[in-house]
């Protein structure tokens, strides 16, 4: 060979050698992931699709079923025997932990030697009518014991006598009407209300500011009948003598009423009952319809005006006392019950987030019934237990979210959302950090017609996307999603076409969460049609008819529709837990704020002179919206850029978008109301605003409708349209970017 | 070549081709960064001593000879156009940012036409003898105009007329002793407070419940005064002329008085001065001691006890009232100062983090003076502005650090810490969220000794470790570092072998950040021989004497002390911006809050028949401590092992770091003080224990000492024992793993 190709042969052999290396490090440097962390979660939307394909109807049934046998109030021990029941099960479906939380509380229960009743009695004292002291029990049910009659927990003890009086529902605009129109005074009167409008607790509250000494709720038909449907069992109508537990306290948020603020654990201080929190001072007592009539009956006073008549044949006569013939008669209330501290339990599970553990989305909802549950709230723990199964199984197949999701089953919710609170307070710090969402998993059901969202703005665009992978559960519908089958029954009105989302309200477990710390939250169920169907919740609410067989019979018998339920709510915690993006949306908060601010200044300006005189604007609120419309929308913009390959940029946005619902915190509270926070969702002190949001402007709008002082009420007004318009710019300035 | 050998050939090729190739691929594999964000900070270290080095004696001097040429009283033009430097020169240090942030606060001026004094008026209600209305013009300072006179900003107006009752420090014991021991009630008189001690708010507060109608303050030279010393000019004593100015509130923390718990913006809901936060009811005028002794030398009544003896050439007779030939003789206070809402400007600086541009460390200080603010605080804007000038060097070398750095200039701190409140209001969340610590930038010096630290315990371990990477600026010790100069003079006691750091008290612009919003805070300055120098402060406290004569003649001619603390604050905020883990210590804060629960538990037990009697125990809150100590062993073993290639995983321990400050943060406020949130630390209401940590279990046994009614107090006692632990078990539960 000769040099010259002897030196081309090196030349090449070199040319090959290093070709060969850089190829083997071009391909090294490509084949290395950029990130530990990138494992991308591509498969988000595949494993979607096996969790919610994996929950099914006949689990469902058979979860309802089981966990239905036996009463579990709180704090008895078959409602330790469910949890223990729920602990296990969770445990064997795959959860990486799963913990009792218990909390000392107060509760309150009948006496079981001295029960409740109210009585008629006649001028020697002797009772003539006493109503009943329990439900009929319903067919397959009779040798179950400790099925707590009907009460009022909390109610305070005493056997006050007196003459009733008739006040409607015992709203606000009730007293008023009964005081300032029919000049009737109710003090040392014991008064009786029709069910319905308002929350139970708000009744008493108002008739004891009246001044009654006693007071007696009934179920009217014409708020808990509906038409052409049998009582239970033969069908899902009230019975006569079916009447609604429930508790009587206003808590405002408290949580357990001797430990405000704090968790109540063994080493907790504990006020005394006199210090509690929204114990009411006066008997209470609850009836079914049947016994109202003996007590209606024979009501003298003038005749009602006619929205005061329920659907009883009866007068519906105000009082005070029976009619001429009967008015030595007087009622009386024997009520015996008593508060007593109870050790109650939450069932905790979690799966441990893969890349971010310490951020936490959950699902947490009630166990506690007043008697079986069926529809309240075991309708709803049905289908979290399918969730954690479908979850589990998940986890079988390598899959593992990214965030931690945390799976709860709440105690004492029917005795003012206890157990939910005392954890939440236990947790604050944790959850105040940390917590990406909530969803409560109440009751799934209320209603045969359509699905029922009700959340804050930021998951309206979720929950459509969701909606539109899930099929319809009603029949006749195949192939028809979700979405479409929710749209046509229930539009949004006007503004947009979509499936109506409202609100939320108050007085489920997500209370704690959203209104107090102010975490995202939404709930959703199965409902019924509300332009056709009147009557207040269900019929049988918290009666011992709320069986299994009630929804198996009536209100699911495929149990497609908890299902469907059980796939909304657990694919909201799926997609909140594994997107690598948080789907939240401050484009829609932007929305709902403009709306907002518009209804709230229209109501103002129903007094355009008296906002002249007092000079009230709400200007500086609208130019907070516009500011929050433009921060948000930049917000969104930035999300299109951003660098998905960088884990900290990723998780940077994230939590200004986790932050964003806390950024509706006002960490002094509505006037009064330490633990209600929120400043633009939290219940009106006013049932009137019930609905309404900004709260704070609008109780101190209701106090000008309605006090004599308007110099106050307006610079109230002004107050709380300031705190609005800087919360609102604050809650802009955290979308903007960090630095 | 036989086929055997082409076959090896063949063979041997392909081999040295696949070995080429995998050495490439490995080499490629390697060569890759494992994160688009690893370059590593390695030259922390390296940067953090250029920093330091470019901290210079010089440019200190110069900056304080700039801005102290000219009183710039909060609210002033002047103190706006300091403001306007700094901005611009920020900007041209090199600041990403420097925007001017407007509050419209109230603030409190004298009026110029009726200036305020003080006169013994005879019978006739002549005035006999008349304070002066101003100090002597330090020399240089001749044609200044728009000095100040000494007052108490916020007093009342009015001039009362009345007998004088002496009340020495107007402690609250002080009060007890007059009323109590000496029987001297103080209802409708003036009374005369000696300054010191405590701040003269609380005098002012102590005054009006004891029943006054005014009150005079003096500084005493026992208190004010420095044996050997000349007085300014000829050395830094108080000069017999001079008057201590400040603010007489009672915030609480609250900020603006007009607008608690919200910044005061152009749109925000002011209060009524009646309304106001803290503002005293009756007028408060502050005198040197010459015309102290006017006052005091003829007074009557019986001798004091000798620790109520100041060091003047008086009787401190106790009154009321003059000596029996003067009696008819009374003291009158003529003050008209106004309250006016007022506009003030924070200047705020930012550095853009180059990592995680959502964390946030902050060192701020105040701007306003009450006149040439030679010491305060200008002595600490001179080193917080060497600070700025340093970082831009650095930024310039293409230094950025990881997290993002805000530097304020306050505004109003005289006033009540009133701009640095009103900007935490407006930032709640985003500080809440984001803020790593807050090191504040008070007066940089206030003796000739030593190095004084207070800061929450979990920066003690970062001020050691930094004061060793500084050197003394004290004369003969070269080569000696900063943490020996300081070990040596200022031993902690017993407990450990390193120099003593100090709780974080309150009175300075840190409260808002600590106090409320529970972010770490700290800070440095130079301080004097506490063992040797017995007065309040430092002699011209708050006096036209503080000029920059005082620092650059006898303070610190080198500049070399203020150098120290401008690398001490600068380190600190440095390693705090830089360092990839959060140098933070949670054993420290273990260890500290053991000692705290001991002492407690200890001052509690001189009632060891009434804490059997009412059952008192601090079990509950040593169990907690217990619970701490091991969750903060566990998390830094944990922090060994981390994998600090993980971006994510080292965020979520630095997030966990961040937020135990966080933890100690009560929503609900100590009782009646809803600004005061830090339930570890805060001030007692009491002054006797205003040093302590857990101020709620103080302020109850402080009642216990006090009040007729023990079972109501110790019922408060365990009350807050209960809330302690349960603060203390919290935040244990965020050092845990997070799922």
């Amino acid at each position: 060979m000769s040099r010259e190709s002897r030196l081309i042969r090196w030349i090449w052999w070199i040319l090959v050698v290093t070709a060969l290396f850089f190829l083997g490090f071009i391909i090294g440097w490509f084949a290395k992931p950029s990130h530990a962390n990138s494992e991308k979660h591509k498969d988000v939307n595949k494993y979607l699709k096996e969790f919610l394909d994996e929950m099914q109807t006949d689990r469902i049934r058979e979860h309802l079923r089981k966990l239905t046998q036996l009463p579990h109030l709180a704090g008895t021990e078959q409602n330790l025997k469910y949890a223990e029941q729920i602990q296990k099960e969770w445990l064997e479906f795959g959860l990486d932990s799963v913990e009792m939380v218990p909390y000392d509380i107060l509760l309150s229960y009948p006496n079981k030697s001295q029960p409740n009743y109210i009585s008629v009695v006649d001028h020697h004292g002797s009772e003539v009518f006493n109503t009943s002291l329990a439900e009929p029990i319903p067919p397959g049910y009779e040798d179950v014991s400790n099925i707590v009659p009907p009460y009022s927990a909390f109610s305070a003890k005493g056997q006050p006598e007196g003459d009733l009086v008739y006040v409607n529902y015992g709203r606000t605009e009730d007293f008023f009407q009964l005081e300032r129109e029919m000049g009737i005074n109710v003090t040392g009167r014991i008064v009786i209300v029709r069910y319905g409008k308002i929350f139970r607790g708000n009744k008493v509250k108002n008739a004891i500011l009246a001044g009654a000494k006693g007071i007696i709720m009934f179920s009217d038909p014409a708020d808990y009948w509906a038409a052409g449907v049998q009582p239970y069992p033969d069908g899902w109508n009230l019975p006569g003598r079916g009447a609604q537990r429930g508790n009587v306290l206003n808590l405002n948020g408290a949580g357990d009423p001797l430990t405000p603020g704090y968790p109540a654990k063994e080493y907790t201080y504990r006020l005394s009952l006199e210090e509690g929190v929204g114990l009411p001072s006066i008997p209470v007592h609850p009836i079914g319809f049947h016994d109202a009539v003996h007590l209606l009956k024979n009501m003298g006073g003038p005749i009602p005006p006619n929205n005061w008549k329920g659907a009883l044949n009866v007068s519906y006569r105000i009082g005070p006392g029976f009619i001429e013939d009967l008015k030595s008669h007087k009622v009386r209330m024997n009520i015996h019950t008593n508060n007593q501290v109870t050790r109650v339990y939450n069932v905790i599970g979690k799966i441990r987030g893969a890349l971010e553990p310490d951020r936490y989305v959950i699902l947490g909802g009630h166990r506690d019934a007043w008697v079986f549950g069926g529809i309240d709230p075991m309708s709803g723990a049905a289908v979290v237990h399918e969730t954690v199964r479908s979850a589990g199984r998940l986890l079988g197949k390598g899959w593992r979210p990214r965030r931690t999701i945390i799976f709860a089953s709440w105690d004492a919710e029917e005795f003012g959302l206890l157990g939910s609170t005392e954890w939440a307070e236990d947790n604050a710090r944790l959850l105040q950090e940390r917590a990406v969402a909530y969803i409560n998993a109440d009751s799934a059901i209320e209603g045969m017609y359509t699905l029922r969202v009700d959340c804050t703005p930021s998951l309206h665009t979720l929950v459509y996307d969701l909606t539109k992978q899930i099929v319809s559960p009603e029949e006749g519908e195949e192939g028809v999603s979700l979405y479409e089958s929710w749209h046509k029954r229930d539009k949004w009105t006007n503004d947009r076409d979509a499936p109506r989302i409202s609100k939320l309200g108050s007085g489920s477990d997500f209370e704690a969460y959203f209104i107090r710390l102010g975490i995202a939250a939404g709930r959703a169920r199965y409902t019924k049609n509300k332009k056709t169907e009147r009557y207040s919740s269900y019929p049988v609410y918290h009666t011992v008819y709320e069986t299994f067989e009630i929804v198996e019979k009536f209100y699911d018998p495929s149990f497609r529709r908890l299902r469907a339920v059980a796939q909304v709510r657990g694919g909201l915690i799926y997609l909140l837990a594994d997107s690598e993006l948080l789907p939240l949306d401050a484009n829609e908060y932007a929305h709902s704020l403009r709306s907002y601010a518009q209804i709230i200044a229209g109501v103002a300006q129903r007094n355009p002179d008296q906002m002249e005189l007092y000079k009230v604007s709400f200007d500086s609120l609208f130019s907070a919206v516009q500011n929050f419309t433009i921060a948000a929308k930049g917000f969104h913009e930035r999300l299109q850029t951003l660098n998905r390959e960088d884990p900290l940029q990723v998780r940077i946005m994230n939590d200004q978008l986790m932050y964003l619902e806390r950024a509706f915190i006002d960490p002094l509270g509505l006037p009064g109301r330490p633990f209600y926070r929120h400043v633009i969702f939290a219940p009106s002190r006013h049932n009137k605003y019930a609905g309404e949001s900004f709260p704070g402007i609008y109780d101190a709008l209701f106090d000008i409708e309605n006090s004599a002082d308007p110099e106050t009420s307006w610079k109230e007004v002004k107050r709380q349209i300031s705190i609005a318009a800087f919360t609102v710019h604050a809650a802009a300035v955290t979308l903007t970017p960090p630095a």
